[in-house]
């Protein structure tokens, strides 16, 4: 059978050569340097993996704080290292979840939040002493990450030894994402005070996780992703040290999320790129001084618009491929794909067998056992040479142009991600871009798969539950606390101590953002954009 | 989470470093050389799949023959690109379904064939003059061979034109596999007979794959199937250079069988370490002068003994990343596992997920863009040209005692590979060696598959059409036929024109072989090993 292909270029357009050779001018230390060196380009930890593996980090949420609870136990049981928790869209854009506005979509696509005795009831029977937890949450971060510290410290755990991330990457909310609340500026300042307060405060605390993800999803290439995640990460970088604050005191708490897609070379070479290029900008762009400060730790999570809703069962072979492909990039915690995500959320099954994946990668494959197992490859060498080039032009386009803030008001980076998309979307359409099953391969009869259905009574126990919680709190107390927020709100003060002291006084997430959009206002996108 | 492993070693206890570096005395030329290139360890071919991707053939075969063809016709309509027939063992081993010594195993392991009639069924509606066809048989391989042939013809397809492989591998029955009839001589002519024939009048058709699958299924470890089915290579080549035959009159027909395993690297430094051997015996000891006579072209299937019947589903993710070692291994042809192959002959739907699996990788996954991808990875070349070496070693001990046919009749390669499979049973009971879902991670609770059912009536439809068949015939011209295929098997003669003779004038499979048991004996294991 003949191979159909005309063009052999990757998702970003470079074009693909039928044969790599050594490169005469290859200098080792300059491009690769051992890992746990600079510019890292091998990895950031001299052993990886036979040290220590990534986290196992299946995402998840619905529901209420019970039902998602149980779930975080079901994971831990079948042997996942770290959590990661989903947000209802409520939670994420700052209403509780007995507002009517949110009525519609409480516990749909994640845990519904609204007060700190939910979140404790998230994390009932876990030890936040010794687990790693992932919040993806943005415009309301600093409200939710509070809450997760007064339930440790109501349980007797010294704050300093809480270990995870939080999202709290606002800028790619305004690219991609949409969850934003706030405009721009009051936005950043949230960002940059819970950054700030995690470095201070929690130090093995990541204050962000700077998402490419979700610019990927939205139909950027692997270069742009690069590109345009790195962008906010200097904006972010450039935001703290405006605060006065010195690079190596926070940088250690930036880290970053990519998206792990199909065309497995480029992605492997996307990572490794990335990390030589980060490593630059900190070095040479910011002049770190640590080496700590340089180095780009990131989780992946799976191409989720890679999978296809006929034949479910072929996204365990898509998720298996990019699965290793961010192992063998280095990544340090990982988000498996359960192969029915395209259809519903995740039943127990399919995530057991997407954690499985990442089982089998790091027990049975031997891709662990040595570090960087892939470097030298003449292929993946030129292709990492690449990657950073093209997204090294972007980057000093955006830069020269005023940066990526500014960038992103105009749009363009929006615009350029939807130019990506449909460029795509064409390719897809005329069949040069392959999906098996769907374009190729294609068989019409499908059977049924068993789906995840969310408890319909939701709603109706999230209500009750928190018209209790209301009921039995100190009224003044709670008003107080809000009132003390707003009126700092209106200074330069960094809010995190004050949302903390408002959790702990038992405010609502509602509460709070409602006393926040009082003085920082509400986005309007159409203004703008 | 720590990683729990303290010894980073191959199956082949290839002790794995940390990491790997640039080597100083490496030399592009000698080690690898262009694709195409002798010594071919980056492929056999230029440009490899960017001209033609292997092909996807999935070994099936149950019941009678028109079950079987229902079944390959639903694979090829599916995408499957060429065929590969499971025959019965009541066929393999040389018995007619209605006689009572094969009654309990008529259709189970795979297609019952016993005349030339079947086999026209089995490939009904099916273009032999365009399809690929690959035939697991051994001692029986010469007259199914001609039966395939016979039905061609009868078709009026040109023999030549005839594009496929028989087994005919029988040292490796004596190995591991255990399909033999007759003792190693008259078994070794059979083969000879069979490879030489196809060089003469088919000349497109493999005439043997030399197969390291089954040497690997029964328990050695990577090296031992490199180096004992290379053996049987040396010991196939000299067979037929002692018939008085020029080396590139027969070496392009000579193909391989490997299996794909675990051990990502292990298995692509394999492969390609496989090529780079193949290429230096056949030039440096055999003389060979025709390239084409030094390549190392190779089936591949996924490794049947490391599914799991507990937690199937993970058996995709298995199939997937040893797929994907094969296909960067520079495969010509491969099988994917069904996931449920561990507990029963694969569904249609299983084997479509097998197959899409093959499709993924070659359509969405971009690893066919370029050519040998890996080609230069510091750990990959490390890892060639340790397996090549330890290859080496047990190749020179062996024909410096003698041979393999010497060593197989004194039970040397079975004595070693069971160590080498109680040693690994030994690290799985110890948890050194990890299998998820069985030894680590496991869950007692499964829930049931579909499993796949022959047809129960299979025997009684086959012994009524062998009676049709029989009564059907000219007896005399049938038995005259077997007469000159007895008198000639007690010459030297080349018996292949006479078994396709036989089967042209109706003589049954197990009529023919009952006639050369006559002349050459049957094997007892027990006598000599």
């Amino acid at each position: 059978m003949k191979d159909e292909k005309k063009k052999f270029t990757t998702t970003s357009d470079i074009e693909i050569k039928e044969l790599y050779l050594p490169q005469d001018e290859f200098n080792y230390d300059e491009k690769l340097g051992n890992p746990g060196e600079y510019p890292f380009t091998r990895g950031i930890y001299p052993t990886m993996y036979r040290g220590r593996l990534w986290t196992m980090r299946q995402y998840a949420g619905f529901g209420t704080s019970r039902e998602t609870n149980l779930r975080y136990k079901y994971l831990l049981s079948q042997g996942q290292t770290g959590l990661s928790v989903a947000f209802d869209l409520p939670t994420q854009i700052g209403y509780d979840s007995d507002d009517e506005i949110a009525q519609s979509e409480v516990g749909k696509v994640g845990v519904s939040i609204s007060t700190i005795d939910d979140m404790d009831e998230l994390f009932d029977g876990i030890p936040l002493n010794e687990i790693s937890t992932s919040m993806t949450i943005n415009s309301t971060a600093t409200i939710l990450l509070a809450m997760y510290v007064a339930v440790a410290e109501k349980r007797g755990i010294d704050r300093k030894v809480l270990r995870g991330t939080v999202q709290n990457d606002i800028l790619k909310e305004y690219i991609a994402r949409g969850t934003y609340i706030f405009p721009p500026e009051p936005s950043l300042r949230l960002t940059g005070d819970l950054i700030e307060w995690c470095a201070k405060e929690i130090p093995k605390w990541n204050g962000i996780s700077i998402s490419g993800y979700h610019i990927r999803e939205a139909g950027s290439n692997a270069v742009q992703e690069v590109a345009f995640t790195l962008l906010d990460g200097i904006e972010y970088v450039k935001l703290l040290i405006n605060r006065g604050l010195d690079v190596d005191f926070f940088a250690k708490g930036l880290s970053f999320f990519f998206a792990s897609h199909n065309n497995f070379f480029e992605e492997i070479a996307k990572f490794r790129a990335s990390r030589r290029m980060w490593a630059k900008i900190m070095k040479e762009k910011f002049k770190a001084k640590n080496p700590e400060s340089m180095m780009l730790r990131f989780h992946t999570q799976t191409g989720g618009v890679t999978l296809t809703s006929i034949e479910p069962m072929n996204n365990i072979i898509r998720v298996t491929l990019q699965a290793l492909a961010a192992v063998l990039g280095g990544t340090q915690s990982l988000h498996t794909n359960s192969f029915d995500e395209a259809l519903s959320l995740p039943t127990e099954e399919s995530v057991r067998i997407a954690l499985r994946t990442q089982q089998i990668i790091a027990y049975e494959s031997g891709v662990t056992d040595s570090v960087d197992p892939l470097g030298g490859s003449y292929f993946i060498e030129s292709m990492t040479n690449e990657i950073e080039k093209r997204a090294f032009e972007i980057i000093d386009r955006i830069e020269n142009m005023g940066g990526m803030k500014k960038a992103i008001l105009l749009g363009i980076p929006q615009n350029e991600i939807l130019e990506s998309a449909y460029k795509y979307q064409k390719e897809v359409e005329e069949g040069e871009r392959i999906i098996v099953g769907k374009n190729k391969f294609r068989v019409e009869e499908d059977k049924e798969i068993k789906r995840f259905k969310v408890n319909e009574k939701v709603l109706q126990e999230r209500v009750e539950k928190l018209e209790y919680f209301r009921k039995n709190r100190d009224f003044n107390e709670t008003s107080t606390s809000l009132k003390i927020l707003k009126e700092n709100a209106k200074t330069d003060a960094n809010l995190m101590p004050y949302i903390l002291d408002a959790v702990k006084k038992k405010a609502t997430l509602g509460e709070i953002i409602k006393e926040l959009k009082d003085v920082f206002g509400e986005y309007d996108v159409n203004i703008t954009l």
